[in-house]
């Protein structure tokens, strides 16, 4: 029999008792022989500390220190992990360095606080000899960063590419579903418990941009810094747009992309943005709150991961496999064993990100102009003075001279920066009426 | 800085220099240095064993000891791992045992082994304080295994089901896209590497029940004699099949289907057939010789995993990955850190196989009859004199009187013991050309 010097069972202290906390102590209380079994000791949720400790979550707390002392939770001595789910930045960051001090292992949900300050939070954590885990951050219960780091280890990984937020393909798939326009479709998301009364933070790619920094230091042992990333939302897409992507057998999807490209040694494609991609690929099925995730690596091939990305049950999931990871690191002294990043910590390097102009891709172009004679010669025109390639120009709108009409283009493969200078120069005209908008289109997902 | 007594690497011996060793060969070849850098400490392949030392292999396998000595290996001392890839069982089981006597860590991709003789090796290992390692026999790349035993390890698994051999859904995929038969898919499979001369394993099931023996012990936690999986194969299919589905927006996959219900306390359904699933469902999504697996646990809902389910490449990606999990356990000894099941060996329980009669659901039955003045009747009326609901009735064939005809029926959710006994007085009468067959139809598939 192996040693376990924690057979009575591993002390767990929760920080932060709201909607995935409770999910937490719901999933440690219906499942805990079942956990016991499989880890080989019990989970023990000794404590719990939140700055509300009247309102009543609806799940069994009894024997449970309750209070909204996180300082007396990170130094209990009974407490062996620490789970932070303050959320946010400031108090997540010192109680979750508190912890590390005190030698407590941490488990954590907050992809926005260990995209700011990873390298502070694992420098520390390595210092200290304790482990930081952190599936549920990145995918909800989908244990796509286990399966990044342990089960996909052994290849190199040429990219990883997915739908990284729920909020945003619901919004997505409503609007093509009903036809209707950003707004309404974000409205109901809102309703529904899906979308934040704030959406920022969702719709404009920022959750996605935290999460794919996360997966590409994974994924390619690079420490990223958030704000390199080009990130685009979805509040410009408008109906018209999922219609013809349809036509074409295309959709739209809000995609995160992190490549590493041989043709591009000590730099990294890392980018957020909807994105047009084939009907039939994998990406394409996932519909609705889901998120899904594909990895490419030189051995495997492609691989999807797929599932609930939010909400609070499934996130539990991933909050509580995280404990009985450290629980089984605590019992068998062998914390460290894997590296929290897959990489250690010194190694990461920081290649530079590919700037978005260096893209050769197709592109969509949606021109909001008048119709008048010679506006598309205008258009067409003024690509083919960049060298921009055309695969088809559809126009939509009433065809009645000098009226506002759509005029969508689809290029052929071209320098996104050649694109960006041509329209530059056609957005001037003055059939132009707005900016024009591009969507990147995307062959190979899945 | 962790203790760590392997700094100067792993040793590990591989017996078994076939399609997957070669392969196995060549990804520790090419991504030794990443794979180093990501464990900890190098993964060194120090020693071959295989009765063919004399091949060449196009891979270099300069400075390893290359011999047929597969018990000198198992017993050699700088030898910490071993991986078995020999293949079938008697071979296999006898050095994976004699590995395991001389306290050597093993790597398999054997499932087959494992489904026959996973009892007396698990034990084995337990005794003697070694890990068993066999992500590879699941799913070829895709860390399913590990996924259902880490990543999903709080959730009370409530269904493991999935395409579960490449082969088949191959096949599958040429009926429905060519109108071809089985036979003719088969044979194209056959040429192009997909399938063996013998093509037994696959076609007929045993393959999937192999696996789906080892996904429901880590799912459940149950001990399953494969000879107690009901398994049917894909033989008896016809094109007519196929396109009837697509009419009813269905696809026809080969699904393995192990499921726990709070219904049937003390039973388990295990399963292995080709089953009818919507189209707009992820694991209709999967074509050619793809594979997947959607597991719903209580916590964190379906997920799904997809990938490529075997071949050289993806399988010794599996195998490389349970090396760099055994080499960490080697260097920390943490060697038994998660029981190789999910649950502990003496914990596993020996569940009774729900019989299919008692199954409850849509079923799919195509007559070969002959075209009479009431054919249609004695089907019917069968079927109705035994409480069978009928939803759908297609006749297809040539629409003359005495000419054999084809007759599918789609049947409301029923107590399949009742089909059957209706088919046995059906299938008496003398418009019946031959043996009704019974597809059945699960709507719960992602």
């Amino acid at each position: 029999m192996p040693k376990n010097r924690k057979k009575d069972g591993v002390g767990v202290g929760l920080i932060g008792l709201g909607t995935i906390g409770t999910g937490v102590a719901r999933v440690l209380r219906q499942n805990g022989d079942l956990i016991a079994e499989r880890m080989g000791a019990p989970l023990r949720l000794i404590r719990i500390a939140d700055i509300d400790t009247e309102t009543d979550r609806g799940v069994n707390l009894d024997g449970i220190v309750f209070d909204a002392d996180a300082q007396g939770l990170v130094e209990d001595p009974q407490v062996d992990i620490v789970v932070e789910l303050i959320g946010g930045y400031d108090v997540a960051r010192r109680f979750t360095l508190e912890a590390i001090r005190a030698g407590k292992h941490v488990v954590t949900a907050n992809k926005a606080l260990l995209a700011l300050h990873g390298r502070e939070i694992f420098g520390a954590a390595a210092a200290a000899g304790v482990d930081v885990a952190f599936e549920a951050s990145v995918g909800g219960g989908i244990p796509i960063l286990r399966s990044l780091r342990e089960g996909l280890c052994a290849n190199r990984i040429h990219s990883v590419q997915g739908i990284l937020n729920g909020t945003t393909n619901y919004v997505l798939t409503e609007m093509e579903k009903t036809g209707e326009s950003f707004e309404i479709a974000l409205k109901r998301a809102q309703d529904l418990g899906y979308a934040e009364a704030d959406p920022t933070f969702d719709v404009d790619g920022i959750d996605a941009a935290h999460k794919l920094c996360l997966l590409a230091a994974m994924a390619f042992g690079v420490d990223l810094d958030f704000n390199d990333i080009p990130t685009e939302g979805i509040r410009h897409l408008v109906p018209l747009d999922f219609e013809i992507a349809a036509e074409f057998d295309y959709r739209i999807k809000m995609l995160g992309i992190a490549k590493e490209e041989p043709s591009h040694p000590g730099r990294i494609e890392a980018r957020v943005h909807p994105t047009l991609i084939p009907r039939s690929s994998m990406l394409a099925a996932v519909d609705g709150a889901l998120t899904a995730f594909l990895v490419d690596g030189d051995a495997v091939g492609s691989t999807l991961y797929y599932g609930a990305g939010a909400g609070e049950m499934p996130t539990a999931s991933a909050v509580v496999a995280d404990l009985m990871e450290l629980g089984r690191e605590v019992c068998r002294e062998s914390a460290g064993r894997v590296a929290p990043l897959s990489y250690p910590q010194q190694n990461l390097s920081s290649p530079r990100v590919l700037p978005l102009g260096e893209l050769q891709g197709r592109l969509y172009l949606r021109f909001e102009v008048v119709d008048l004679p010679g506006v598309l010669s205008h258009v067409t025109g003024g690509l083919a003075d960049h060298g921009i390639g055309i695969e088809s120009v559809i126009q939509r709108g009433p065809s009645a001279t000098g009226e506002p009409v759509t005029v969508v283009v689809w290029t052929h493969p071209s320098p996104e920066a050649a694109v960006r200078e041509a329209l530059k120069r056609i957005d001037t005209g003055p059939e132009v009426l707005s900016p024009t908008r591009v969507l990147r289109i995307e062959e190979e997902v899945g």
